[in-house]
């Protein structure tokens, strides 16, 4: 599983950026994935990432920032790879402002995760990994 | 935990609705969770259930259906109860019709988690216990 | 046939509510179909009676009334039934406020008839009809 | 009684256009209706139409086509005359594009009946033919 | 003279629901008007109730609380009844949330009292009946 | 208590503007309120006396006419000030153009009162006074 | 000097179309300019009559009736022909129906005269006449 | 008759206001039309130059220069008169700026003549003088 | 392949329209493409000249001209035909007004080619042949 | 240079209307520049100031408050004289409510500077005088 | 010729990079045209990209994929480096999701061709190279 | 203080990037603020720049380019780093496009300077040296 982000190291409070990837990687243990985790502030550059995910990966979890209310490269590189792919975040957007209930990205995800800090992520990973393994029951 | 809904038997797949509380109750019981179940297609009658849940309740679980498009009173009934409250959706609602865009209920919750059919409820249990029982972490 | 309808005499001129009862009956009577009549104000009612008319019902007449411009509930329950509907209004929505421009339930239905008093009611009754007993005619 | 439309013949499936003007006049006999019909794709004929009208037609069947969302000439033709107007559609107009959500024409006309192919003509003409008769009865 | 609303008891501060109508009876006892009071969360009861005034009530005070911005059918239900209606308010909406901004109700109620928690109802039920008793001042 | 207001004569019926200001003087001593009234059709110089309001009085009343829906002055004079103002008109604007739903002053006003005619005035120095003698009942 | 316009003989009141014919001829022989007067409800048609002003005229009147709201095609042929136009329309359009608020065609004509009936043609002859003159002055 | 306006001197090109007057009065006198000009820049006092107009204008000429399209005080001055007003810009405001298509004065005014320069005001005498003629001609 | 236009002469320029036809029968005959043009200002009749297509054509380029914003007579034309259909432009619109930038047809074509004057319709011949002659290479 | 402003002495803090003055003062006089300052809340007085600058200045600062938002005819003033204005305020707009997103006034001035309090106005100064002095570096 | 585009290899089907590459360099070469082909997913680049084709490139052709719609820095590049532009894209975007009928990019660009898949690549080329050679011609 | 902005050499005329950097530093030196200078086409960059000034910066300018109307990724970046950030451009974007009037990144801007030039940079340089100096005078 890929996960991938926009690296927005002040709205984690106390949480460094190396915790964050280790709780992630302590769920995925748990619960028998393999996660590759990676960031970046530039949208072409998330746009390539999604791209490696090619071959791989059976899901990805990604956090837009940002992104998630303007890009339309971010989406068209999601549709464009067919894998399941979750958008989370570590607030709920829709009690944010007008602008960022405007979701472009998250039209082509299969699921949306947010409000739950690190939890979003962990969540997500759950949650992808209950599709994968049993798509039927839903 | 208070687990609310509007009652929509025909999206559920070959899923019945008592199959869904039973796998609700098992994933509350696993977490050590009491929840209380309850399902109304009457607007109204979701927002007299929100107000019950004063006094017992430490979350709430909701899956508004088509009145999370349009619904002030249930907003303005989560807003005036100040328990912590999570959005949940059979479906992702962004890859969806333009008017299911606007989120009147998603702007006083604390979270939302969408597309992951029955999993969506189970995994906001599990969003709101982890929220309730180590919030600083977040 | 299943008929129902906000229920709202004041508009009815002098025609009351038995009397446009009596008049849909006659004309189903005439046309060999079996109808069922029912009226709530209640939002979530009309979804529940929607619901209802599952396994017996070989079409839906739909008088939605106000709401008709905002009820994403009743237009799910109509989605997720499948059974042929028909909107029906005693005045032209077309010539009236602005915000009855909107129809989001006659998004889901097969088709309108509006503007003819209680004869919009059995003109549904004969369209619909024409159309479970000859649709590869259309 | 006056039949007017846009020339589709694309949309008539197997229906031929003389087809669809025999089964109208069929039923125009039945319900004891005098009737001329007319054709033509350029708005300002039908324009031209709905003036001759005047003088001798108690009602206008009339289906805009393309031209229901746009024609505001059409609009003031219908309400300078005064003489009761139905708009038609073969197909449920609220289930289609957004742009189709706008009814220029309508907003003049009595009624609208839409979604039941050729059908939508025969039961329109019953309906204009029922308010004349009976208009004190709605 | 009738009075409904939305049953909000979370935002009447200290005030208990049995207080406030005994406030409004006091007031309705000092200006010698007789009042009849419910409340409903459900918004097609609160359209019942609107029909049941019919025949007896002079005046209907109504707080539509969230209904006051989406619901078409209250709006229908007071138009059709044709006796004089006053929206009242607890907070004045012009300073709240721009979906507030929009007052689907107010549009056929004669006047509006907004801002003065529960006096609001006071003074509509003070302008009701000032309105009644002497109309050809205003 | 400072009443303001732009100078309608026209509106006020039979009601002579001397007789508008008898009125509010009379329920003023009723209810032994000092007031000073004002009137300007120039926004600025309700700019101005709102200004001036400041050192004396304890409420505002104001009557914006055509200001309410496009002074971002009149709306930051009294932001300004930080006295309680309650905006008041002859009718209800609910029910009248598009351009009257946008309230530019009342978004910083503690309350509204209109549709009442010259009551609209003297209601709002009864709401105005019953709030400054005893807010923590409200 | 080119007079066209939609054929609207409706709106005339007891005016007939070649009454006035003759009332624009006699205004024209008295300001001691010729006019060609045609007019149609086609849309292309008034496009081939723009086209054909090419060459002799100095100046076009026209009524675009509805295409006033909808039809760049007009507004193309004028703005290709460089020929000053004036719009003219026997009502005030600013106070009919927001659709009538859009004035395609008038962004590219010299000025616009509404609301005096059959005098709107003759007084956009004389300003035309006077543009065309004296346009210095100006 | 009244003329009343913005005082605008940049646009007048070579024209002085007192040539400007000076035209005015001799067209006026030309058509035996007493006439009182009055300019100002402030908003409210054209609302009070408006309110003088009753008791002896039979009609008004004004130019709202950039009040034409934010004034609703103007527009109720107007309104409340009941004198046929005719709003004349030196421009045509339909080839302008989009936010000079909102005519908020031109929706109380019985008609509008704009883009010819000093003439726009002549022409509006003219016509005025036309409609109070000979309205029945219209 | 088919060749429809509105017929703009006095965009082309220094090309008359008979030299346009003999370009684009060049291109045509150096591409082995046998073409029909035909021109037509009149909106239906260009709705008329698309259902004559059926039968022979391959292709159509089509230019709208003001039509391309409005028209979703022409629309539905193409729609129903089911012709692989390109709509040229003289212009790049995407660079001029903003009401240019709704495009009603091009929702149904193949594709578009505009900016490049006559050769927009030399490289739209090319580019439908190069779809028709070898589209599992796109 | 003018220095014309809406007066707005609430925003200030506890810098009076004369300290503001005098600051201003100092630093044009250390920059070399004559100042004259005028405020008023009167739109049209401002309009009346902007014209008076006519002949003498070489630049405007102006602070419009809330006419920002909502004068066409502050604009209009400005775009007729010509002279180089510069829009300042306390406050930085963009952090503000949406209707201060709408920037009428700073359409037709070269430059904005706003959010430094008093130092708006110094540095619009100095600005100003820049671009005088020695346009042709920028 | 510069030829720029977002990287998308997920669209092109069973034609590699590589093989679109090679395609376009034929093309170029049966044109007498020298191009340099240059790809990336990152916006900023695009931006560099576009700013080194000033001195030595005669036209650019930019594929600009997701950026299209939202990009202003991508627009600024354009417009400021002066040289002509052509847009070109896969498929055609107006028949594609409301958000892509919002041309950023467009609207500096010289010409658009869309829907062709590779081929719009080409025939872009052979567009600019007709504009460069002979752009009387047009 | 930190200076960060698009690099955009073709809007700067005469003036090279190292002129602009040699000024911008001559001016910095004059107020005794130490000052770093980074730009970046690549809003990814921008963002990544802007988390560098944590630790060191006690101020930063900011032209952001085309991204000022779209980047929620840099409003964000600045909001998490809670430094005061002044927004600058080279001309004032009130007179340019409607789309340049969307100010996404301003919002969390504590000023914003616009319209001259190089000279921008130097008076938000000015302007931020003052608020962190002496912020309790404004």
């Amino acid at each position: 599983m890929d996960l991938l982000g926009e690296r927005e190291p002040e709205v984690y409070g106390s949480l460094t950026l190396s915790q964050l990837d280790r709780r992630i990687e302590e769920e995925a243990a748990r619960l028998g994935v393999q996660v590759r985790i990676a960031q970046s502030n530039v949208e072409g550059q998330l746009v390539d990432l999604i791209h490696e995910a090619r071959g791989w990966a059976d899901g990805i979890v990604i956090n837009p920032g940002g992104y998630t209310h303007t890009s339309v490269a971010i989406r068209d590189a999601i549709a464009g790879l067919g894998i399941p792919t979750v958008e989370v975040h570590f607030t709920n957007l829709a009690s944010r402002e007008a602008f960022r209930q405007v979701d472009i990205v998250g039209g082509v995800c299969v699921g949306v995760v947010a409000g739950f800090g690190w939890r979003s992520y962990t969540l997500a990973i759950e949650a992808l990994a209950g599709r994968t393994g049993s798509r039927n029951d839903a």
